[in-house]
């Protein structure tokens, strides 16, 4: 094996999701050979993150600045709140471009399992958000799993007084989906909430 | 989209081997939700390699010191020296354990398509290694390709007044192969080098 420094930086990057010990030494061996061109530009650029990102302290985004980008444009809906588990599925809403309106960022979901309770998520400033007086809805985009729709169930509870109109996202056969190859769950879920034509 | 400080981030990671935009993605956004148990890290173990890596000057192999660890080791066998092409093959023949003696890495092959001459390799510092009174054997570990075997054999020619044995790795059929599924160069290399059993 290589040596105790470049060990630890493959070790590093075997942490790193999708990243196994193979690939972590293929990655070191490219840095290490292209130090100039890739290692010192990745460094910098880390450094850069690590220094600018904080978490937005009204709807839990990271950014670069505090309020998000997305709480600062003036040009979103205020009216619609759309609560989100994770910074993952908030990128992946504002990848598909659909969504104009403003996030609610939880960190999570609750997990009688792993012990997470209200108190672990940000949900606290949930109710009083969805109190003021622009809101007109929100949508809970929690995951379809059974610990993602526990939560939105929760929140459902939490926000039954705060006079918003409160929606999920439908469910149903996703684009390009065959009927032979769904879930029974899903094809379920389908044909209940079947629209007219 | 996350935002320009995060796109950089994701298309810099995006540059590494085997890491496309999506896994990219996945590791910047676990990097800025775990900032301090795996960004800070990485970043330091990232700068602490790339201030103590050096080439080694005699070998060509990269380390925290110079000469590497490998050049410097004394109990290491000073009579052979095994030629690679690159880090990762010595890394490789490392990692098996069976060698003992020292390396000569070459940083590439000769490629005629590539442009890639001698002088673009570290070649020129071979034969006077090998001329060395304590060498007995260069090991021509180049790799089973047209272009490791163009580079043997152009070394073979470089270190013909050399007055040491020159070997190259034994080919034929990988431990756990299997007769049917191999490739026909390789069987016909086994059979032609077949040992007494």
């Amino acid at each position: 094996m290589p040596n105790a420094s470049l060990d630890t930086l493959i070790a590093q990057f075997a942490k790193l999701p999708g990243i196994g010990p193979r690939s972590a030494r293929r990655i070191v061996l490219q840095l290490i050979r292209k130090k100039d061109p890739l290692m010192t530009p990745l460094i910098e650029v880390l450094q850069a993150a690590r220094d600018a990102i904080v978490p937005c302290s009204i709807c839990g985004n990271i950014d670069t600045s505090d309020p998000c980008t997305i709480c600062a444009d003036e040009r979103r809906d205020a009216s619609v709140l759309c609560v989100v588990e994770d910074l993952a599925d908030l990128w992946a809403i504002e990848r598909s471009g659909m969504f104009k309106g403003r996030y609610h960022v939880l960190g999570g979901t609750l997990s009688a399992i792993d012990g997470r309770g209200p108190d672990a998520l940000n949900i606290a400033s949930l109710p009083p958000r969805a109190a003021a007086a622009q809101i007109e809805e929100v949508i809970l985009a929690t995951n379809i799993t059974v610990e993602g729709q526990t939560t939105a169930h929760y929140l459902t509870e939490r926000l039954a007084e705060c006079n918003v109109r409160i929606s999920r996202l439908a469910q149903g056969i996703p684009i390009g989906g065959e009927l032979d190859y769904l879930d029974d769950g899903t094809l379920g879920a389908a044909l209940k909430a079947r629209q007219t034509f």
